[in-house]
């Protein structure tokens, strides 16, 4: 084991990254240390990497960030129980408290007091990391090391495609953004007889087409509201999973739910936004469901089965494999649109 | 049978109604046609007698308004199948196409192409008024006229409060209006722990404590959101009952439904209005219920097992009874908000 | 139009079923005429011609039998309001009361007073025949006749694997005959990762294969716990859905039922059976659900929606078209099981 | 802290118990010390006792035995992180593997590798009893230490009758033992506007109508299915709560569950029971549920919010308080069924 490692590291309040080397973390108790083997760009380490206001109010650099990966176990921290030197795993990347009344009755993942690997302590752009034995998550051994890597987004696509039944349903996903593409073959996967697709960048478009959207649709190109209505003959789609934050995306989104209908809301609007509650949600009889991370392990179990048995394929949504050192690139392909998930390689 | 009969009609497209003498109505195939013992104001004839704007777009004079009732079958149409003259009914108000995919599917409160007694069609302002014999709600023959008149509000308050479970839960009523009332009432009888009504309106956050909330707050006077945090130990309430459709109700209401929480929403309010989406359903993982009429007619039998069982005593709220001709004074009560519910007695 | 057509028709109460000339059924107040372009052959008329116990006790002969059917209106019963001669048909064969609490509360298919198409009254082994226009489903002009007769049937199936969710999860289906196939089908539809079949006929064995069963088992050549324990790592799988009201495969479908698993059950016990409640039920946290019917008309929807996009493919279900003069020899290849669904041609 | 402690054991493979004076146990890592205050009987513990086929097969003499129990915590082991020294503690009694699917997908209470507190580990029939922190419910200082002690049997009732809603609903409670008798009492307070008791025990059947039974009913004496057809006006009642594991009351209750009811299963028959699942299950369209241990901790946090706030009152049921020395009054007491809950004051 060396002594120290390669790092992409936050290392001061304000925009960028550099890769710096550092030191191997020590693994404490209770904890795994993981030699990385893959680890990929979320749309929150674009946030950090800009230093975007949210960024700027939680994150204390110096900070190594990044949170989606595979590893090897590699040491185990005194107090471990189950895991084993040489095991290929994930995380999940929420640390909760276990206490709270939410841990407490099967919500982990609206914790209380959460503390987010990556972003409140050290992550995974790295080529080691120490994670909680007690978040991780054992993959199979020849599970390909980026596949395992974006298990994480796409738990976030899987929490919220099958936060209801898909079967026989008609599906709008709005935002085609990598978690949105996941969401597109999730929903396909699980039965869902109509999903259309909407995004703005038509490489992400053309991406959807291929994760199976029967429809896509560029709303800098087509009224929304026209074509949805028209290919549900008036009716509305009977589920929007909202995937882009958008004001526009997501006024859409409820204009075209049928009564009836059911909304669940993935995409986080940058401040509050105007919302016709009386004919949005009311008078339309909608359902509407907040969605946040992954429920634990409900989500991982289904995610593992949907990779599994080949029920999706996120192959296509892997679009580039970067060597660590390119992570500028990476995080320039991801503010761009012009990726799907982009892994790094340690 | 008389000819004619005395009604509240809304002669023309102009704030006001008068008492008149008119026509009996004549049942039609499929028609009952009901001597009416007993009919209650609703907020919707508040906004038809002062013509707002929903009513101008909707309502076409003349035109009897009034649709809450308790009445006796008098005479049955052709085709009528199951009522005999002499039953006690109330109605169901709203009148269902039947077909459409929301009809076809366990939702007609939603039918797309409805039609609204006393608001579409004449109502029951009147000493006599028909209904469809499949919106008939048989009453047993000794339930007070007042109480049975007062089902159909109850039952909005039933379909919003039972939409989630209640049970061991802490539930706060936004708007301590009828329907709120009611809804503080229901709560109680579900087995809510702790139960708060909010309301701007002192004689009826005398009327919510009469009802059983255990805690009630005039947001003119008291911090809602403070005061509901330290009495839930920091976590917010369990259930948000939106029955005001005023923005800074909900906006309150949302601040402080805890993290997983749910929220049905009755009120309307009369315009968009701006919602910290992020915080207050996205990360909070919450689940928001539209309510639109009330499911028929699994509302109606829970509406009738709280009123038959005693487990909902809705006497308290009804708190003036009125000779028709005195609609002025019912209707200026509910503008005011000095008042429960208000029977009008033909 | 002419008077008489040909009918299958049970004379006596006695074993078998002969062809008879008998007079077109006159359209009565509400119903609609139907041609009869195919009509298919369930377990419910093998039973009707072999006299059984349930037979004798419930069907008045002389009766016309048959239920399942695609036909096309040829004549309007006055009162009817949405149909419209040339339509093509089939019908929900359960013919409700609509005034019970089960139909007055969502559960039409458990109607307390239901009389059913081919059993209580005249069915449609026949080139006419009459069915309420309120039990008429509108089917596609260009839907094949044969795959419009046999969605009643599917709409079983749809019912009871839909009445859980499917996605991700490992699925046992006891018995493969035409309704057991139709829902092995839809559970590789749904997003089931894992769809067993089992089935003592080969020639269904070989069709569950062909619907994309992912293991089929013979129980009198595999041991069907041994076998299924081993594929789900020891677990048991997360539903069963029981098609063949056998007893030892409902013992065997129980006992590899996960702990906190789901078993929806379809097929009917010739008689009352015994259960290890403790073990099969109580302790596993399991949950059961009876099905009977279809949930009118939620589950016609979804039939049409996996149908319509393909989604389902009930081509190699349909194995036998035979002209309806040979209904014998249908029901022959029912009885030994040498076929999927039978379809008759009038 | 004393070096010896009294404690009710189990010495041998026998019939029969003894009070013993023991060694206090040593707290271990991550578990805390308890100084019992008070201890609950249970069903279970009479089986121990008594030595029956169950019990011969799964208890391992010596053991102190013993599960429910109100305490305070005299000794922190190492590791514990969030009780201190004085606090006053209920245990749930399973203490699960935490990494099986059921422990990680939400159903602890069904832990595939669980060991239970007085069954499969030192329980506390004692002075002083350690139980993993992990475990621990902390009680209000002010809770009196006999409703305490019964939480854990409080929350097998709360589970049992919150699986399903119950506002509004009719409700059976076959067997009115001391969990029976709580779930009588929790479905009041959950708004069932009719609640019927059968048992044969008058002593029990009278703690039944203190509790708020509506109605209840000695099988002995009275037909069962004629009375509950009768007061449920031919429907049958809407929920079914087997709290009694006897196969009449089993077979009565299925017979009177309404078509498309629920039935929460508690009760363990003895051995396999004949079940009429055509007409019990399938054709009535029912749902059934089997109910083990209680959800850790959904169900913890509604036995408190129904015991905090006066919703259930236990009082009634707690009957008898004795001397731990009279360990085997309290059993005798139990056998008879003379009683409601007994508890031990060590």
């Amino acid at each position: 084991m060396p002594d120290t490692m390669r790092a992409v590291v936050k290392q001061t309040a304000a925009p960028g990254a550099e890769m710096a080397r550092v030191a191997v973390p020590k693994v404490r108790p209770e904890q795994v240390l993981v030699k990385v083997l893959a680890t990929s760009i979320c749309g929150t380490d674009l946030h950090i990497y800009q230093w975007d206001p949210w960024a700027a109010s939680r994150v204390k650099p110096p900070l190594i960030f990044g949170h989606e990966f595979a590893g090897e176990v590699v040491e185990l921290g005194e107090g471990t129980s189950h895991l084993k030197v040489g095991d290929h795993i994930s995380a999940e990347t929420h640390i909760v408290c276990g206490v709270c009344h939410q841990c407490r009755s099967g919500q982990r993942h609206i914790c209380q007091d959460v503390s987010i690997i990556g972003v409140d302590q050290p992550g995974c752009f790295a080529e080691y990391a120490t994670v909680p034995e007690s978040n991780a998550w054992l993959n199979p051994a020849d599970m390909p090391a980026d596949v395992a890597s974006v298990q994480e987004p796409f738990g976030n696509a899987v929490h919220t495609a099958l936060s209801t039944e898909l079967v026989a349903k008609s599906v709008l996903v709005t935002g085609c953004g990598p978690i949105g593409l996941m969401a597109v073959g999730i929903a396909k996967a699980a039965g869902a007889t109509l999903v259309i697709g909407t995004e703005v960048v038509p490489y992400r478009l053309e991406l959807a087409r291929t994760l199976g959207a029967d429809l896509v649709i560029n709303p800098l190109e087509t009224d929304v509201v026209t074509e949805i209505t028209a290919c549900t003959n008036g009716t509305g789609v009977d589920v929007l999973l909202e995937m882009s934050g958008n004001p526009s995306a997501i006024a859409e989104g409820f204009s075209v739910l049928r009564c009836g209908g059911y909304a669940a809301l993935l995409g986080i609007p940058s401040r509050p936004i105007e919302l016709d509650l009386a004919n949005d949600v009311v008078f339309k009889g909608a359902t509407v469901y907040g969605v946040t991370g992954r429920r634990v392990w409900e989500t991982w179990y289904q995610t593992r089965a949907l990779l599994d048995s080949g029920a999706v394929d996120v192959g296509p949504i892997i679009t580039h494999r970067l060597p660590l050192e390119e992570f500028e690139k990476g995080i320039e392909l991801m503010r761009t649109g012009q990726c799907g998930k982009v892994v790094l390689l340690p």
